[in-house]
């Protein structure tokens, strides 16, 4: 069985206890008015929503999946009302500016929100997710008058957003894509080309669809400095605002996928479909990476999502499942057999799941405070330090949330046993949804290439710095924390490896950066993995800070994950560490494709 | 795409040039006229017979699925075709004595065959492997008369086996059976209950299905010492040996699964079911092992299949696939872009697949190999030493295979990017399939307990030294083998480290057997660490000894691979040390259900 309840209890303490929420962000003039009822008001509200209304559509949405007629995709049965109810409650405009109708709520809330969404139900998630993030490019890239025009729509969920990326022959490499883009007069423009990979490209849940659409205008230089952002709605726009002619844009199927039975992934053929440019000409991928982090950012958030509700579903089967004794004695010798809670190596598995998801909540917020301070910070300083900060922490997130999360929902499925594999428990479904996390938005591959190439060596390390140096700081000043234990030694000791491990990979990356990029996957496991030890140090000084203030239930599992994150996780490092410093030209073509040379 | 060719070359390389077929197969009296002419006959038509008849039903298997209709089941179309040229050519018997209608060929011939068929459509393979295991168990503990009348329905594939071991309350523990058994006159016992999870309990691929089935007695002891095994026909058989009357058995439905979609998993109820008994009264968990250690290992074997169709199709995507350039320089100026197999993160998935498929083809021939001498050596200290080895691999293999199965399998998806996610490509069907390789057939964490709980403490240590002893000879004498280079110190490093992880575990395993049995899968996992490290070395000293004359992709091909195992790969022997080392008590209940003591 799919089993969640929201994690509320952690994210209160995360956010006001461990992150300094108001020091960090109602601080901010723009949030000042933001106190903890509110927030924990906003969190529970999110909260009911996703375990009433998202959550029992989740296996159903499954099993019904979608249907596509004559270029229409029909939502499977609930969803509707569930988008309705969604929309209503202000949920699509939650971070928008108010001035356009959103909720100007902080990103951070936004994280905790997208996590709750994404444990109910994923699939659901991805159309307002995908709104979110044409919106969030709309208001960096928009012209005033577009702003004005189009956020309205996509804060009241009215109309949803996509984004128009891939195309057949153009996924990681964007540089390759070829639709195109006729000027038309004016702000218009005449968009024909076909991408692939949609998400949400077409469905029945709103009125209206914003795409935003990488293409080429006629002059464009060759690659990815050709490519333009275009605002492409599925209905043309009457002049007095509401949707009138079809578009040229028409959805020639759906793909029949692994997971997200519930969520469209079309085939988009824009054939001369009137569109409107969003930002400057050529200037495409830098509105789209704007789109695109907030994007990873909340892919990393639907993996830590599905990986809670993996790890309470697997506690929940392993508390009721009944077999063998545990080692020691007998712990029911009233019940025929123990449950399975009791057998060291299924409380291993589960701990290996929680040990993860804990810390990777507080990272996850911890960035999302970051992107508000970047974005509203009074000081300049502080707005570029948190701005490097989220996008340093950025494809570290998307990739190794996405990867444990992904673990965590086979793991889920292996406490399950033989009914793991079964339909009918809805756990194997996990791991189809939770799937596609590790591919989409960019492979982790390339994020941790992002990682290696783009963040590591970007202004000498300077990005590098905003997360080396207030660890550096916190180990410095809690060397003795009573609380930290035998938490700190380890920690420092991964982060040395972190730190030789950077300067050897900015070195190899100068000589040969396909070298370095062999062992990119290894650096950003390694980073994460310090990362993380690093909010669980922070995690139990605030408890301890708390002392008996704290949750009950924080008080008693987070001390014992951590040991075991010190005792059994960290020690990964020493692999990784290893990995990376092995020597060079291990990676031969003839190694995987003997016969290439000859061919 | 699927892709797959069979690896005939590596197959006859280790049989003949690394394992020493001739010495040790050749050698027993048994196999005295199978030359290798004859061997790479068998291989060949496998080979042919995989490739051209059952891969091409693996993804319309999937597609199609099964039908449920009264009781019966259908199998997709083409299954019962294959299955006829399958029976027909023998292969339903490849390893029962010819006394009894079968081939008479040694098991490490069925090691390879299996993979094959596994690597080529998994699902197909399902009802002869439990044949085979049926036959198997029938071999060892039938009657001369129950086996002169039943083994020659399985050799000719006119009938097929089946394992009902699973019960709703009863998966891992089947100290839990129900199942009863009442005697009814002679021989015959009448046998009633349900079984679940039952695989190829039904199908219309052959005439009878005859069901090795545990129960008890009505004087048997309570938990697994109370256990029997009876032999339970579909049809009851009429006097001439033909099938006559429906026995009280029925499939009262089939699970919709994961994966596997051409395998039905059966829910049979045992009504009153005419059967008789297999081997002593209560004997029945002993004869059960007999069966389940060879499905242990095929099932390590489906998983080695598995893991190379993954690897193939993945290596020919990233040859095909273009996109961006790699690191250095364009590889292919010609084209819009390079293959990504020119990417060196791409390659390293590669690298990490074939590193150890490679390897772990060897483990299995030689375990198969030790199966065929503990079976038919003449010299009875040869026998136990075969039997003890295959005994202490057989969990390695299953579980280890299987687990870096389903990462191959991952990792090929991950490959292919958004096309690995989609149905059509037939690469996210390998995930499905292959998931239930690591639970089925006790999941890997029972594999791990049996390595750790039973077969490292048998006999003060006997059955582990069986496998050290050998090793440490080997390092020995070669420790200065050019051919060898870093291998050898690396391989030297990880076998210390399991050395002392055996005694530190064996000492803690007499005081407190749960501590120990937190760490039984890291504990797996470093003796297959260290096992396919030792398989690289006697690999390279083969190669080394041919030269020239050993095959060009091998030549090519391994010391690459081997060179990347011991650089990437075994220093994970690292972390898993550390991981066993580290201190106790830390997987305190409170962790994960920290409100389970107040409840």
């Amino acid at each position: 069985m799919q089993i969640w309840r929201a994690p509320l209890d952690a994210m209160r303490f995360l956010l006001f206890e461990t992150l300094d929420f108001e020091g960090r962000i109602r601080a901010l003039p723009r949030f000042a008015e933001l106190d903890r009822e509110t927030v924990a008001a906003v969190l529970e509200e999110a909260a009911r929503l996703a375990a009433e209304r998202l959550l029992p559509l989740n296996a159903r949405g499954d099993r019904e999946g979608l249907r596509f007629e004559g270029g229409a995709v029909r939502m499977p049965s609930g969803f509707r009302e569930a988008y309705r109810l969604f929309a209503a409650g202000g949920w699509c405009g939650l971070t928008i500016d108010p001035a356009y109708g959103g909720q100007g709520l902080p990103q951070v809330l936004q994280v905790a929100v997208s996590e709750m969404i994404s444990a109910a139900n994923m699939a659901f998630g991805i159309t307002p997710g995908l709104s979110q993030g044409a919106a969030h490019a709309l208001e960096l890239w928009g012209r005033p008058e577009q702003k004005a025009r189009l956020l309205p729509k996509l804060a009241s969920g009215e109309w949803s957003g996509t984004m128009c990326l891939t195309e057949p022959q153009a996924g990681s490499d964007l540089g390759l894509i070829r639709t195109r883009a006729e000027p038309a007069g004016g702000d218009r423009f005449r968009i024909s080309g076909t991408k692939i990979f949609i998400s949400a490209g077409e469905h029945d849940l709103t009125d209206n669809i914003l795409h935003l659409v990488l293409a080429r205008l006629p002059d464009a230089p060759w690659g990815t400095r050709g490519i333009s952002l275009f605002a492409v709605p599925k209905y043309r726009l009457a002049p007095g605002g509401g949707p009138a002619a079809q578009n040229g844009v028409r959805c020639t199927g759906i793909e029949e996928k692994m997971g997200l039975h519930a969520s469209p992934t079309c085939t988009l053929v824009f054939e001369e479909a009137e569109g409107e440019l969003v930002g400057p000409p050529h200037g495409g991928m830098k509105a789209m990476f704007s789109m695109m982090n907030a994007a990873r950012l909340l892919v990393g958030v639907q993996g830590l999502g599905l990986a809670e509700t993996a790890c309470q579903s697997a506690v929940a089967h392993a508390g009721e499942r009944l077999q063998g004794r545990a080692p020691a004695a007998a712990q029911r010798p009233d019940l025929p057999a123990d449950p399975i809670i009791h057998h060291p190596d299924v409380r291993e598995m589960l701990y290996a799941m929680r040990a993860r998801i804990e810390p990777a909540r507080a990272l996850a917020l911890e960035v999302g405070m970051m992107i508000d301070r970047a974005q509203h910070a009074p000081d300049p300083g502080a707005r570029r330090a948190a701005e490097d900060f989220a996008a340093l922490m950025t494809p570290v997130i998307k990739a190794h949330f996405t990867d444990f999360a992904l673990e965590a929902a086979l793991t889920a499925q292996q406490v399950h046993g033989g009914y793991g594999y079964i339909r009918e428990q809805g756990i194997e479904q996990l791991v189809r949804d939770v799937r596609i996390t590790t591919i989409y938005e960019g492979t982790n591959g390339i994020q941790a290439l992002d990682l290696l190439g783009r963040k590591l060596p970007a202004g000498s390390g300077r990005m590098l710095r905003r997360f080396f140096h207030p660890l550096e700081d916190f180990l410095a000043r809690h060397r003795d924390a009573p609380a930290l234990g035998a938490l700190l030694p380890a920690l420092e000791k991964a982060f040395g490896r972190l730190q030789r491990a950077s300067l050897e990979l900015a070195r190899r990356g100068l000589a040969d950066p396909g070298e370095a990029a062999g062992v990119a996957r290894d650096y950003l496991a390694l980073f994460a993995l310090v990362a993380l030890g690093w909010m669980w140090a922070r995690m139990l000084c605030a408890l301890a800070a708390r002392g008996e203030a704290a949750p009950p239930a924080l008080r008693r599992s987070w001390p014992h994950l951590a040991r075991y994150y010190h005792a059994r996780v960290l020690p990964l490092s020493a692999t990784l560490f290893a990995r990376i410093m092995a020597g060079s030209g291990l990676l031969a073509l003839e190694g995987v494709a003997p016969g290439a040379r000859s061919r």
